[in-house]
């Protein structure tokens, strides 16, 4: 893949590239981490080469991939490829009202915890979970997503991994995520150590609320992964796949990377994108296109050094 | 129309109606507003008949049919069904970053408040508008809405015309509405007399928020209008009409609606849908199935005494 400038394009808009494309081992890359959500149709295998080549040096997994390759086989894809791996996505789904549910969710969660401690990975992505069936008791549903993430505590300090409860625009409120803002997830995360208990950054799920700078720096040590993403517009008519690649929308990276950096944060970076037409283009363009995005759009709000 | 129970359908589900259907001069209509927009396939005449035949004693109207009908023939129609004038929608879109436009809304809201007034309708609603094209400053944009809401004031105080700002679902937050919570709209709306600047509280775009009852609560005699709709899942695919009938979605009405109530909130309350599903079906089967829908779940948590 040539400097965008000579004639390379952007997925999904089809835009010529506003700047060339990164080359591996180039500086501004160092903390770029692909979700593996972002190309789903790729198996690990194609993912893991993927970054390679592009050269992006993290990755977040997917359970679900992770388990057709083989926990053991994945471990080792994964180690081989000199790969960090950001996060496991995704434990959580809290919400359930009835306690055969509720006791299924948290022996999925505990073997989630495995998995993540098995493949190196120190961060499992907790999503919150929504409404049961016909039940209307949002308060409810959310005290019940606190004592579960209290419930796991123990274990995944045993494991030696991190959870990071993910708070979820509202539009996910109904039917997935019934925390809705950073100060929410952070009020259940500060009844636990810093160490053990943190919340997810991912900026299309914040970046409309008017408290997200404050309560960005009141996470401070406890933001334990940051996602980029874009709200675009229109919304695709599925509301699960209506992310788009950044700079194709309305947030404003420099703000939330630069909010993000000043805790002191110095992970990864995940790319996450939901999208159909993301979906449909060749997994070399979007990751080509998502090395572009980052170096122009996020990279150079990094304030701190990066470790290179 | 008969009593659902005697084979009355609801729409647009097509599921048996629950209750019967209150006739007119039933006192659990007394406060039920039909808003204009949940019947969009109606004129201004047949919604103001519609209202009459289904016992509906009030209205909130919108400024286009209004001028389909005329100014001057729509108020005269309005009096003459005696309807009460909920309130008038729509004013606002304020977020304009260029001159030319900023002037051009200024003019806008203005013809608006002269057409509240000639309709003898006290609650002008002020939709935030979004960000400009290509703007990615969320802030700024919040900024120019508080400004245009205080220049905006002396005109509405003139003609005896309440502004009322609604906040809306984050998900308009790029698009129609940069204003997403309560919070928001009142820390706008407190620089200003209760009595001149208020809040919309619509169901559809607070419910989601841990904050909303607090916020509620302290907006106290600022709420100048209450609308209820209902999230529903899955999202239709056009995010502007997505809004459902009460009762066929997420929201704990009763919640809300007592919490309205025990502000000393004494006016309409009007059902506000915008749904393909809705529109399609026959308006008198629309506004039979509201008047059961409000009498099952909004009339019965309005503590406060009815004003018969």
């Amino acid at each position: 893949m040539t400097g965008g400038v000579d004639g390379a394009r952007d997925v999904p808009t089809g835009a010529p590239a506003r700047i060339d494309t990164p080359s591996p081992g180039d500086r501004r890359l160092t903390r770029l981490s692909l979700n593996q959500r972002t190309v789903a149709h790729w198996s690990l295998r194609e993912a893991v080469t993927g970054c390679v080549d592009a050269g992006i040096n993290a990755i977040g997994v997917w359970r679900e991939p992770v388990a057709e390759a083989g926990l053991p086989t994945a471990a080792r894809m994964l180690n081989d490829a000199g790969l960090r791996v950001s996060s496991l996505c995704r434990g959580g789904f809290f919400t359930a009202a009835d306690p055969t549910a509720l006791h299924k969710a948290r022996r999925d969660n505990l073997m989630a915890l495995d998995e993540a401690a098995e493949l190196g990975c120190d961060t499992l992505v907790l999503v919150p979970g929504g409404l049961p069936d016909r039940d209307r008791d949002l308060t409810g549903a959310r005290e019940r997503v606190a004592e579960a993430v209290g419930g796991l505590v123990p274990a995944a300090r045993e494991r030696g991994v991190r959870l990071g409860l993910e708070p979820m625009h509202p539009i996910f409120a109904a039917d997935r995520g019934v925390i809705s803002t950073l100060r929410q997830a952070l009020d259940i995360a500060e009844c636990f150590p810093a160490a053990e208990v943190g919340v997810v950054v991912d900026t299309f799920h914040v970046w409309w609320d008017p408290d997200v700078i404050a309560q960005i720096a009141r996470a401070g040590d406890r933001v334990v992964s940051y996602q980029v993403s874009e709200w675009i517009t229109p919304l695709p008519p599925d509301a699960l796949l209506n992310r788009g690649m950044p700079g194709d929308g309305h947030i404003d990276f420099g703000v939330l990377t630069e909010a993000v950096a000043a805790t002191g944060y110095q992970g990864d970076i995940e790319v996450e994108i939901f999208n159909e037409a993301v979906w449909a283009a060749p997994g070399a363009d979007v990751l080509a296109t998502i090395t572009r995005r980052y170096a122009e759009l996020v990279a150079p709000h990094l304030c701190t050094a990066d470790p290179d």
